[in-house]
């Protein structure tokens, strides 16, 4: 049986299954000691791909299902993910023995955990909401209702688990709390600053978040498999099983994929179209310049040789370069980062969810570190582009009342009248 | 000497000198000991007293000059502290010997404090910008520019960060880096949290800064008084030195204050006016109904007795009484888990740059939960009332280039026309 040096527990077989996808079971002893061995080669490791292709095809399949389902249910799916990412997370730096003498600190945390989810959803809900009930007047005052007093109850949400946290002390207990403490908020910042831009993408068109999703396990399924067959040059300490060869395989193929899926992907309205209300049923909508065919002549030699004489392109497959090379290069950080976590702590997996995966955190960390990516690169550079004097006007048309509208209306022409004299 | 029993360091006369302002040395055992002992009588205390009343003094005046300089100071004067709060809290659990092994390690704190800064700011920051420059087509471009890309240039410096720290884990250093990491991000959120709703209110009306901040500092100056000479029953066992004749007795004091110091302060348009832009002029506007005051005619016997027939009340005083309730009630457990975060690692003070009140932070802890509530409070029961008009007009003016603007006046004009004579 060999030893895994880095974490000083011996990497038992069934501990081998649970290993993350990326991971190429070089283990620095054993490749010095049996030369560059290829895990290829290591018949006793099938079992254990078997394992992880069953279960990541069940994945896959379900997730298929739901995307078609639209985007509503892509959004519990997201719920039900964090709730799971809460559990494993919350229960990784507990002491049995401490939390005995504690009763009902446990429960403390999810009282923060679903303040959090209120504030976030709330917020992205209320206005979801207002755009789906304009047309009866009692509800539209209800949602206005609540989106102006959200910030207020989920502030005396929160205080009050403060000033709960606060009487609870313990003599003796104080360092383990206050450490308790401060990890659920580290949690409830990673889990919902990530499922916030997640569900903001979401309903952007469900493009935006498909695309970065598939390309992380693209990237994952990739390095596993160049690894596999290839891997042989150690990547990073922190993570020994993880190879130069699985990472630069997976980036090629991640980049391919990303231009290729683009094309297809940007076909469906469906997955294009951004839903500004929480209806589920069918999208028409007018996708925009970046989801329109351009053509490209291609060189001289091309068409000679084969029946093509132009190549179409979407404008969006440039984006999904960007978002492909990202998935590919600092992605992957997200996982150095949970792998060193549980070097740290000393721990193999965060959970035991998904048979051959461990939990779902293990399966989430790349993601968290993408979803943010790519709300912000939506933002900043796709989104600005169909901004502007419709949305501003929906907004208006929206959210302010006839009165109010008249006096925008006015002040706007009290500004162009000012500005025209030279006035400040 | 007396042993504090709940540190269980002995509490020397110099320790005493740093205690926190609302602590009023009713130490359990001594108590016990010496029947119901009054600080009051004790004469060693008063040379403590004097200290604090020095540097407090001096505190108020450099205070009143910033305030009396106007929102770009006072914004200065809320980063100058939040610079040495981070200091303070950055130092505080770290290991001289841990850092020793790992060169550059605490740059990196440095790193993320501002990019943090660059974050909350610069938003904000561009967005004043903007009303401040648009006379200018270059800047105004430039500022807009800014805006559009601060969050992926804030995103960017964020990740590299995150990528320097996993690049530079360090074997066996595992936990004291990823402890680290931790810690660095609670102080970012708690120190910008606050920091970020501080400045939105100063801009808001640097009343709506100012009356919380005073109404927390005249709370600890009634606790510690009417500790100082009525102090007898422990309040919470978490911070021995503060009792319930202090706790109430701020409270009247403070909600008191609170009444009287809104109608001084609802009278100066300096205070009352927001700034909508950079510049740091004297300020005219029309305060609003808040600040104009109304008038209730007073009972029968009243006027019989004195020369007064009505009183004169600004609306916005009744704000403040929430305001002064919250800084007496709840605000004060911004201290207590001070206390207990100081108990749970034993340390004395988070630094000692003020004599006789301890560190920058020591100072802050009430003032961070109150920074939070003014901000939340202000934009959910006194914002609103001139809400999405402006908010709108701020959007319109920011976003979108003069030919978009004139667009949209166009086109509601047009939705104007149609409404009248009744087409769709």
């Amino acid at each position: 049986m060999l030893k895994d040096n880095n974490t000083g527990t011996p990497s038992t077989p069934s501990g081998r299954i649970r290993h993350r996808k990326r991971s190429t079971e070089v283990i620095p002893d054993a490749s010095k000691a049996n030369g560059n061995r290829l895990l290829v080669n290591d018949q006793s490791k099938y079992k254990s791909m078997l394992i992880r292709t069953y279960s990541t095809v069940w994945m896959i399949g379900g997730f298929a299902l739901i995307i078609y389902m639209g985007h509503l249910y892509i959004w519990a799916m997201v719920v039900v993910i964090q709730i799971f990412m809460g559990k494993e997370l919350f229960s990784l730096l507990r002491k049995a023995h401490e939390d005995r003498q504690l009763p009902g600190f446990r429960i403390l945390n999810w009282h923060f955990f679903f303040t959090a989810m209120l504030y976030v959803y709330g917020r992205f809900l209320s206005q979801q909401l207002v755009n789906t009930v304009t047309s009866d007047k009692f509800l539209y005052k209800l949602v206005s209702w609540l989106i102006k007093y959200q910030m207020v109850i989920c502030y005396f949400l929160y205080i009050a688990g403060f000033m709960w946290f606060i009487l609870t002390l313990k003599k003796k207990m104080y360092k383990y709390q206050f450490g308790q403490f401060a990890w659920t908020h580290m949690i409830l910042i990673v889990v919902f600053t990530q499922s916030a831009f997640t569900v903001a993408n979401i309903f952007e068109g469900i493009f935006w978040f498909l695309l970065p999703a598939s390309l992380i396990v693209i990237n994952d399924i990739g390095a596993y498999i160049f690894g596999f067959f290839f891997g042989k040059t150690p990547l990073i300490k922190l993570s020994p099983k993880k190879t130069w060869e699985g990472f630069i395989g997976a980036s090629f193929t991640t980049i391919i994929f990303a231009f290729v899926l683009a094309d297809i992907m940007g076909r469906f309205q469906w997955l294009t179209c951004p839903r500004k209300d929480l209806s589920t049923g069918w999208l028409h909508c007018d996708p925009g310049l970046l989801f329109k065919p351009e053509y490209y002549s291609l060189l001289g030699w091309v068409p000679e040789w084969f029946p093509w004489k132009e190549v179409s392109v979407l404008p969006v497959q440039w984006h999904a370069l960007c978002i492909g090379l990202f998935a590919s290069i600092i992605a992957p950080f997200g996982g150095f980062f949970a792998s060193g976590f549980k070097r740290a702590f000393k721990i193999k997996d965060f959970g035991d969810s998904i048979p051959g995966h461990g939990g779902i955190t293990d399966r989430m960390d790349c993601q968290m570190v993408m979803a943010v990516f790519a709300y912000i690169y939506h933002q900043s550079f796709v989104a600005p582009q169909n901004y502007s004097v419709e949305m501003i006007l929906d907004q208006v048309l929206r959210n302010l009342t006839f009165e109010e509208q008249r006096a925008l209306y006015l002040k706007l022409g009290q500004i162009f009248l000012d500005r025209q004299f030279g006035q400040p």
